[in-house]
């Protein structure tokens, strides 16, 4: 197989935004290929990822309409993906795998979504449609509840008092903030201490308001393309060096939510992919949807023994210029999380940071980054290292 | 690339059911693996095409919940795609890449959908989803509609008698019910005649009742591999020969919708890759919709000329035993619409047909079929070419 060269990437801001998602796509989509150098008439397929475009507009079977938007011919083919928060990294390994085979030169990848136009309730309902439909979410279960859970079970678990962890997960959200601040595409730019966390609003014990990432409306998008052209093109391509992909059914089927097997074997067929282990990886855009995942996360990845992932918290190994910096962007806690697009606006982070153009939040002399999606109860995982 | 095999197949009868989407799926997918001879353990990678379980279950991210019932690892990718009406073939073109590639040797495949438990008002909404959202669905238009604009388009431009033209439509419907009288997994597996189509109920003038597909539950799937493998696991191999996929806007971006473009360009993309043309088809199942469908998709896929594809229900020439026989299986006329699941039927019965095992309703000496489904106003549209 070849390899697969990033030639460009884009990124609306992420927040609230009056545009619809064909418009917002576009957008990033048109930034990333200016970015690439390469003639929008050159791109060969759009892959792109949306989550729940059919509730937010009514519109599903979008890819047609963005590639029309875009001006891309009708031989071009515009497949849309959904795999919940890791749509749009699914639909970037799927794109990969198109130009590694040597089958397309050039595609399009990246993924949009909406979703504060839809209120908080029906956002956490349609959110909720990931987790098991008939056991789950028929009783009630919604996000905040199974990551909550996962909190009480990884205190008891690891012996840590809730108190203790608690601070700790509040250290998530200030250092995700701290990079966020820094961050000009960032739906919160604002720093935050510990107390902040820990005062805000009770959501679901023992998470609170400030332990949960936002609801948000954006889009990314990436080129991919052939290492030969790629040099033609840009002076720094990135490269795809491996890529990973999991699944799991319902919670109740799940052994341990705090060693997710799904996202274990995912990372594993990146790591044997790129050749390379956890202690390769020099920055790392991880799922941090609640703040006690990206602590379990940074487990199931490697970077840390299982249980002493929260530790890091402590000791800035986590932050820019700690040991493995992980969401220098601000991550899904302060930069956002429109569902459909993160995967891509990760891809868009490790590719900015590895090329050195993230100025303040810049992680010095990174040379290979890694993104990890998760979606639903860790039903869809996706794993990419990217290295220069 | 590799060439690739289908070992196996499975396919539920369409109509109502009571099981759930994974319950439908996993029983198509394990008559597939079964099927194939190949042990499920085997499976490497799942892709699944599913529409509206979003609405008609509250359930997304559907690939983990699949690939958890069917007994698969953690670490197999599950991926869900979504081309409206072709969403299924979306999801078989991808799963070939994989193979093709090199990536993965043996791949599950297939698609699910639930609709009768919305009833027809929701199932109607959410099917029209797959327009676009902000100037044709907000407007009122439905999917009846869009194909009753353009029978009399057709009428119009090739200068058609209206009452000629829906006497020809009518034959579309009989030929099909006759052909799903002979498939014991047909929804409907009664013979009709012209006069029953033009005595049925006014749906969107000039479609009537019977120019109208149903609404079904049903699920189709395969099982792809490598030359090597299928040629050790079973008698009769069937190749995917050639894929194409096109794409488009909204209908106003649309020229003549009598000619469709992104069909058009994924015929050829598909005739192209298997160095074969319309003439060396032997049989094929096309997106028959609504009868006028199937006429202008006979048109498009290069069977007839344009303007000339109605002729061709007077002569018999697109009946089994013709020139080129369309849709044995009784097409989604009367074999049933699952609409995330029809790709990977049509895929079913082709392979069935090249095998030999239709029985009442098989083509005698097929060797080379074809595959054509339609997404939304042909926003999404795929072609596949099978051979022994």
């Amino acid at each position: 197989m070849r390899k697969v060269a990033i030639a460009g990437v884009g990124m609306t801001k992420f927040g609230a935004s009056e545009k619809s998602l064909v418009e917002l796509f576009t957008e990033a989509a048109l930034e990333a290929i200016n970015d690439s150098g390469i003639k929008p008439g050159n791109v060969q397929a759009l892959f792109v990822g949306n989550c729940l475009g059919d509730f937010s507009e009514g519109q599903a079977n979008i890819g047609g309409f963005l590639a029309s938007e875009l001006g891309l011919p009708p031989g071009v083919p515009a497949t849309r993906f959904e795999g919940a928060c890791a749509t749009a990294s699914v639909a970037v390994r799927d794109a990969f795998m198109w130009v590694a085979s040597g089958f397309y030169d050039v595609v399009l990848v990246g993924g949009v979504e909406k979703i504060l136009n839809m209120g908080t309730p029906m956002a956490t309902r349609t959110f909720a449609m990931a987790s098991d439909s008939k056991y789950e979410v028929f009783s009630g279960l919604t996000f905040p509840g199974v990551f909550a859970m996962l909190a009480h079970m990884y205190s008891v678990k690891y012996n840590i008092p809730l108190p203790k962890l608690k601070e700790r997960m509040a250290r998530v959200a200030v250092k995700n903030h701290a990079n966020g601040a820094k961050n000009p595409l960032a739906q919160f730019q604002k720093e935050i201490d510990v107390d902040t966390v820990l005062n805000s609003a009770m959501i679901s014990d023992p998470l609170q308001l400030y332990d949960c990432c936002p609801f948000s409306d954006g889009a990314a998008a990436v080129v991919l393309t052939t290492e030969e052209i790629a040099k033609k093109v840009i002076d720094k391509p990135v490269y795809i060096l491996g890529t990973g992909q999991g699944s799991a059914g319902a919670l109740g089927r799940q052994k341990d939510y705090t060693v997710m097997q799904s996202r274990i074997a995912s990372a594993r067929q990146a790591y044997d992919m790129a050749g390379l282990g956890p202690e390769d990886i020099d920055v790392c855009e991880l799922h941090d949807c609640f703040t006690i995942a990206e602590i379990v996360a940074s487990e199931c990845l490697g970077f840390f023994e299982f249980g002493k992932g929260s530790d890091a918290l402590e000791t800035g190994e986590t932050e820019i210029g700690g040991k493995i910096p992980i969401n220098p962007s601000g991550g899904l806690k302060a930069k956002g999380h429109p569902i459909g697009a993160t995967g891509a606006a990760q891809v868009y982070e490790i590719v900015k940071q590895l090329r050195g153009e993230c100025k303040d939040r810049q992680v010095e002399g990174a040379k290979i980054g890694m993104t990890d999606t998760l979606g639903g109860d860790a039903g869809t995982i996706v794993n990419l290292i990217l290295g220069i």
